[in-house]
């Protein structure tokens, strides 16, 4: 019950980025950590007006950085300031594996629930308080970010001029549940894990591997597999593509980090705010919003967001159409990115609320 | 390394059946079963024309007596012979579990590996020296039921004056091998699992459990679980649905057995007739077919079907429309039989070939 080291964790993975505190932070579930650091990477003036970006799970803002900020994108630095905030327990803001110093008492196994909300709570402190930002131009986040931009439209209206949720819904789906705990069951029945007691994220790598291969199911579009999609990545088969690029890609991240993640996945839901009624909840929406589903996606399918999508007043669904499905939101197909980029420079063109 | 007892593979789960004999099996992938015995359940009179039904993943010929076979339903036993045999490694017909006597060399972990080709030359030897059935009416089976029909089909064209395929593929899809791996890896990661020699399926209950969730995730379609449409069938909420349905299917099961099943449906390819070409093998299908894919099915989704459908010669695409998915083939929603009655009864009119 103490933090281990992880150089995954590190700029040399993740390049340059600030750690700020927040401070205590209570959360929905009980409990709190004591001193709330966020990692953030900021892109552009702070002059300029500002965008909130959002990670998902076993995301950081580093690919944030490589794909999707920067002249020619949406989210370009010379006409915003583009805030990319990583979420609670993703390796580089306060998690499980790195609970040290004052949170010393909150780390590996011990470390509390956090929910989508918690983070938000977060988030607005941070930008608030840290860099006086009151109200976003645009929150846009994929996934699990598309939750916590869902909740940031739902909990402060007033804050969010405009939201485009990408690939994930506002109330996650028994579906998505199921899957997710699919995926921590992986890593929590591997021995290694040791009730989340390991000594170093390598004696978990068989649990680390299974939950990289239920990626490899659920991750992408059963066309992706069909099409060989990976032979365009410089993958002769799909063995070498798992070998070479989902498996290290998971097995780099610590168990804990990755599970405080699923559990908060698994419980997104902005109607929390509104007793259980998902409509109201999504009628408090005042951003201007782009729901944005990738095409071939199996566990955040297209209808799901489309459900939601008819919930919130003015909204547009665009899809965004990638053979990867999920997973597309890597950007790794030329076309995803000049489709999300068409589709936010839209947004960012419209007065916005 | 020598067979167990396993009280669900007998008469009180699945009814009356016969266990017929066809002595030595020489299988494709090297090796033999020295006294091949299948699980056979026939229904109507001998005299009337034959239709031969195959079995899926965990399936067995029940299923088939309770939901399929009937007056009212097109498998009539008042019009023909429908004859039900069980796969090799069900738990019925020889299988890891049970090899004993003359075949108590390949019990458990020693058992060899048995492909779809291997089955079809069981059945074809079973009907034709037992029966005394040389060619048939049709032949028809859902998921690796589908994998034998189209394998009927190809290598048997004489034999099979029609075809249904539902719910599966003449050529496995690497989409599906990697489901089928993960499914397997529930299995074999369980501590009590010990390599194939454990001493009671009870040893393996926890990755038989992490099996059927993952059954839970694909198995259905994210509609199904949206609509929660396990409440129709006397569940209160997914996790009753889990425990009291899809856990204790397959934890009755013997693991061996499943594994067997896994690895012969992950190989499935028609295409091994004709050095990889699955147009040239398909080409040589004869039977007037009806490929009838599940409208929500996740893993033989019906572009993939109907892609193979294309390749057989005066072939029609019936789809089903289920939002149970794959597992429709259990045939609970009572829209699924009528649909798939209505078209098997077409495909029983037509003339054939």
């Amino acid at each position: 019950m103490s933090a281990i080291e992880n150089p995954f964790y590190s700029p040399e993975f993740h390049g340059e980025y600030d750690l700020v505190s927040i401070g205590r932070l209570d959360l929905e579930e009980g409990g709190s950590i004591p001193d709330c650091h966020l990692a953030v990477a900021t892109f552009g003036s702070p002059q300029n007006p500002p965008i909130l970006v959002t990670t998902w799970y076993s995301g950081s803002h580093q690919i944030f950085r490589e794909q999707y900020i920067g002249e020619g994108h949406a989210l370009d630095p010379s006409r915003y300031f583009v805030v990319v905030v990583d979420q609670i327990g993703n390796g580089l803001s306060t998690s499980p594996h790195n609970a040290s110093g004052a949170n010393a008492d909150i780390a590996m196994s011990a470390f509390p629930h956090v929910r989508i909300g918690d983070d938000v709570v977060a988030q607005e402190r941070l930008l608030r308080e840290h860099f006086g930002i009151e109200r976003l131009e645009l929150v846009v986040g994929g996934s699990m970010g598309a939750q916590q931009t869902y909740e940031w439209a739902v909990r402060f209206p007033d804050k969010v001029r405009r939201a485009a949720p990408i690939a994930g819904t506002a109330q996650n789906t028994d579906h998505d549940f199921l899957f997710t705990r699919v995926l921590a069951e992986a890593i929590t029945t591997d021995p290694g894990f040791a009730g989340g007691e390991y000594t170093s994220n390598a004696d978990v790598v068989a649990g680390l591997e299974r939950h990289a291969r239920i990626w490899g199911v659920m991750g992408f579009s059963t066309e992706f597999w069909k099409q060989r999609v990976y032979t365009g990545l410089g993958f002769d088969d799909m063995d070498a593509f798992l070998a070479g690029f989902l498996q290290p890609y998971f097995t780099a991240m610590d168990p804990n980090d990755l599970l405080c993640m699923a559990w908060k996945w698994q419980r997104g839901d902005v109607a929390r705010h509104t007793g259980g009624d998902l409509a109201a909840a999504l009628g408090r929406i005042t951003a201007t919003t782009f729901v944005m589903p990738i095409s071939e996606d199996m566990f955040f399918p297209v209808r799901d967001c489309a459900a939601e999508q008819g919930l919130v007043k003015g909204s547009e669904l665009r899809v965004v159409d990638d053979v990867l499905g999920h997973l597309g939101l890597f950007a790794v197909n030329p076309d995803f990115m000049p489709q999300v980029d068409r589709h936010l420079r839209e947004l960012l063109e419209t007065p916005g609320r």
